[in-house]
């Protein structure tokens, strides 16, 4: 009989869960998905189902699970209760850790999602060997982890690691949070779009038809992340030219991260990596420019996340086995 | 006999030494000061001197130096040579920390000059109680320092804590440094300069003949940030809105250090702090909407340093004898 780990990675819209053997963690042996929930008590419920069923996998196998995380879209107190989380309101300030202990009656740890997948990049995955890392996932927005010598930064009050909201143009675009310029309006999915929006011009106009607004069906206003990048895969010169925009302003961002913190390696992550080649070697040919003293040392390794979309459940899986916050 | 500690402070043009008496650190028990040569082996020299004059002055005392640490103005790595020194070039890549073991006889402790000033404070001034703090010494400059959990963080290759050179307005002023719109830009006392010759015009014509031009000697561009402290000392009304603008750059920076560090305290030192009533209110007014989630928690205090121009040395003195740095 082995003891397992189960993980849960909440997203905005899915639940995903996994149970991991420890000896060999890469591969979890049981996967579960669900949707989320628009309200607290049915995600409480939900979580409790998934829980659920994978201790039932893991019983199948003769097996138990001894040790349960869960990864949320937002930062986390001691407490295990969410504050601020833009992509699950229903849980924010509500004791999240208390009832989902109460509803399986074990121990449950609530860690940060960014967090979660920081850990397992370490432990599995792009972050071996290295102990001060900054992670930063580009998604829709960007979110992001700092690991200080070998151990997860997470602030006085748990809200450490929010490089989304450096303000990289204090006279930039507006974001959401009520400030002007954030770097995820310019680094992210959402500044993907954005960056388009400005290179073909509000109607379009400066450019004619082009692929972009055409995958965009035909609205300039339209043009999500997502056809930047196709029209970027069949090799469309304003989507290369939008790419080479993009890339200078992840260096920006990255390099301001650098300028704090000078870990021993960045990760890049989140749904973005998938198009690395759009823009990754761009990025490390710019940041030298973008370091203080980067001269003196060898450059700072900038590496892809490598576990794919998992990383988040198999983090939480290894997290709440292992002590592993610093203030 | 008591073991005293002995401390220094080399800047780009002054020494400053101090002895401790570790029972009561807070007032020297004998100073010397010194200028500092434009050449390596002289600043070695020189070094040396302090020394062995606060070693006499301890003698006369009856008591002997235990330790002793110097604060240097740049990056600092694990060899104790200095990386990248903007105002000590002649020791940059010189083995500073070795030259001056074997010209005393005895260890050395080198460190960037703000860790040592976070070190005072968080001992003996503003920072006490803290343990998770950030620090930025806005002078000429913005220098910087971070604690976690009771440690200096000084990155992997040592060169962490640069906050001057986060960029908050990419397509802004250039930088010395390479980059354009890096924050030492405009949160500094040549940014207060820079904001202030904005103000009046490059002729002075926006305003005619008005206090801050008349004091640098009518020539908009000899402007510097003590003509903007002194007209703003004595009520100018144009000083002030230069003030204004001031503290809306230092919130914004420093609301990007609280979204990726989550102190429990953020301590303001530098000259400029001697000018705190012309911006500090007004900088803890801006900051909750510059932090995310800031609603969640009590407002993260901004202190003044409160032990003057002696704590860099002071920090030297009272390091040397403790294990401090976190990677």
């Amino acid at each position: 009989m082995t003891e397992l780990r189960l993980g849960i990675d909440v997203g905005g819209t899915k639940i995903l869960g996994v149970v991991l053997d420890p000896t060999d963690p890469r591969e979890p042996v049981a996967v579960r998905r669900s949707s989320t929930p628009a309200n607290f008590d049915d995600v409480v419920d939900a979580l409790r189902d998934v829980i659920e069923l994978l201790r039932a996998d893991a019983s199948q196998r003769g097996d138990t699970v001894s040790s349960i995380g869960i990864g949320v879209p937002g930062v986390v107190d001691r407490d295990g209760v969410l504050r601020g989380a833009p992509n699950l309101l229903s849980a924010v300030d509500a004791p999240l850790r208390d009832r989902v202990e109460q509803a399986v009656g074990s121990p449950v740890l609530i860690e940060n999602d960014a967090n979660c997948a920081l850990w397992a990049e370490a432990e599995l995955g792009a972050g071996r060997g290295a102990s001060d890392i900054v992670m930063v996932a580009l998604g829709t927005g960007i979110g992001g982890a700092v690991m200080v010598d070998g151990r997860l930064r997470v602030g006085a009050h748990g809200f450490a690691g929010e490089p989304g909201h450096l303000v990289v143009s204090r006279d930039g675009v507006l974001c959401p949070c009520g400030r002007r310029g954030c770097w995820e309006r310019y680094a992210s999915g959402a500044g993907l779009a954005w960056l388009a929006q400005q290179a073909v011009g509000p109607a379009g106009e400066r450019s004619g038809a082009n692929r972009i607004v055409e995958l965009a069906g035909g609205d300039p206003l339209a043009i999500r992340g997502e056809h930047v990048t196709t029209a970027a895969d069949e090799g469309d010169d304003i989507a290369r030219a939008v790419f080479e925009e993009f890339a200078r302003w992840v260096a920006v961002g990255i390099g301001s991260l650098m300028n704090i913190l000078d870990p021993d390696l960045v990760i890049i992550g989140g749904g973005l990596i998938d198009h690395s080649r759009h823009y990754l070697e761009r990025v490390r040919d710019l940041l030298p420019a973008e370091v203080l003293g980067a001269g003196a040392h060898r450059p700072i390794p900038i590496a892809a996340a490598s576990l794919g979309p998992m990383a988040g459940a198999i983090g939480a899986a290894l997290l709440a086995a292992t002590p592993h916050r610093l203030r």
